[in-house]
């Protein structure tokens, strides 16, 4: 199958004009025009989709993180995410992302089909940056500056547009503009468990609990809208660089390097997520 | 683009000889018999894509795990593993896998971008067990067993038929099939960084080592090997049921449940990879 581009369409329609005008004449002389060649559709085979895209296309983050929202309360964490980005792409810069599945990432909810394994927004923001950028080392490093920055960050943060139906019942605290400052958090881990449990804990709900999922939903919007932000700044450099890790991850490595053979340790995670400081035990 | 199946073909042939064997005759009387639709390709959008395999498709495990042995030489663990059992379905059931790139899952080496999340063959497996079924339940039982599996299982076991050119030099460790038990730890946490420090530790070599590599070239065999197993369970049965938790951490979720208020817990992974018991501490 092939897509006539509208360069190549007005080309043709020139070419049939100029057929038109000079019917009954004898042929032209001098070298022949070919008729221009179709470009082909571009579809998922042809990887990555960077190569794809027009030079100034920008994802709308705005219109993403709503989305994102929106997409949560219909399959989750990773859904949300994965479907909002991969949606404006496929709605504003065409093949081969609209001839993916928007369903995809559905299994990344709660971590990895409920195992608490890396935050599903988080995924899916990853599998869209994959999807997109040529340059692996840029690619390394916007997925290592996506999963620093949720670590880091106070969630949840966004206020949606219009709230969803189903948040109508059963949310106990207050995520109204003014207020929802009071329950954010930041995770410190990457790890949906992580984020998750402390975030109950310290506002005292339950992860099954209404108020939980309309975290969710917020942390959702606030990591696709954060993974547009950075899709776009590599679109504009077509470089990245991530941020450094935090000072005290960056003192445990120091020592624990990759080359050592004594503790060993290859990440760019937090340390403390997991571990006490030497110190401290 | 339409894709004609053998049947059609048939068909089609079947119904070419009748109309030369008539040629001449009257139009026979009755319903007319309509030409028969071509099957269209499957497509990648036409997700999940279990609805386009053979009811007796199963993969190759020993194959697969070959594949996966030599490909994470090429782009790492996710790579090799998706590569390998996305590869048996395009060379074996065809389309749509076909139509999708081998080359995605190397942004999932070291656990994401070598940031020691979720272990990247596991990932790999899971991204390749969430495009073939289609009933969700199972598809979350089939990726909590292949994530718990990987926990509990000492790695690496799989012992290559060729040994890859890029192993000659620097492996100092003994992976032959008489010694490779020697070598084994069961990670206990299906992160990445966990799962390499732990192993690196227990054998006395640094985690950017070429035994490390050797060691999870292996460990990515397995946990292909292993997806392809827990597919092939899938499609011969058509459902799913994952094995419980171990004995600890199913007694630490009883307490800490989803439902509760205090120290809420969402999870499927083992409580003792990062937490000590209360009795311990």
């Amino acid at each position: 199958m092939t897509h006539v581009t509208r360069r190549a369409l007005l080309g043709g329609a020139g070419l049939l004009l100029g057929a038109v005008s000079t019917a009954g004449a004898a042929p032209a002389i001098g070298p022949a025009t070919a008729p221009p060649t179709p470009t082909p559709t571009p579809t998922p085979k042809d990887f990555p989709y960077e190569q794809h895209l027009k030079p100034d296309y920008r994802l709308d983050a705005a219109a993403v993180r709503e989305a994102a929202y929106q997409a949560y309360y219909a399959g989750g964490c990773c859904h949300g995410a994965y479907s909002a980005l991969l949606g404006d792409l496929a709605q504003r810069a065409g093949a081969p992302f609209d001839q993916l599945p928007l369903d995809f990432g559905k299994f990344g909810a709660g971590g990895i089909a409920t195992y608490g394994s890396v935050c599903g927004a988080a995924l899916g923001g990853v599998l869209v940056v994959n999807m997109v950028v040529a340059n692996a080392q840029a690619r390394g490093a916007m997925m290592t500056d996506l999963l620093r920055w949720y670590e880091g960050t106070a969630f949840p943060a966004y206020v949606p547009k219009a709230k969803h139906a189903k948040e109508a019942a059963g949310v106990t605290l207050d995520f109204s503009p003014a207020a929802i400052v009071k329950l954010q958090r930041a995770p410190r881990s990457h790890l949906c468990h992580a984020s998750v449990s402390d975030w109950c804990a310290a506002n005292g709900v339950a992860a099954s609990s209404p108020d939980k999922l309309a975290r969710c939903a917020r942390l959702t919007a606030d990591v696709a809208g954060k993974t547009a932000e950075v899709l776009n700044a590599y679109l504009a450099a077509r470089a990245y660089t991530a941020a450094p890790p935090d000072a005290e991850s960056a003192g445990c490595v120091a020592c624990h390097t990759a080359a050592t053979t004594t503790e060993s340790v290859a990440t760019g995670m937090r340390c403390d997520a997991c571990h006490d400081r030497h110190d401290a035990t």
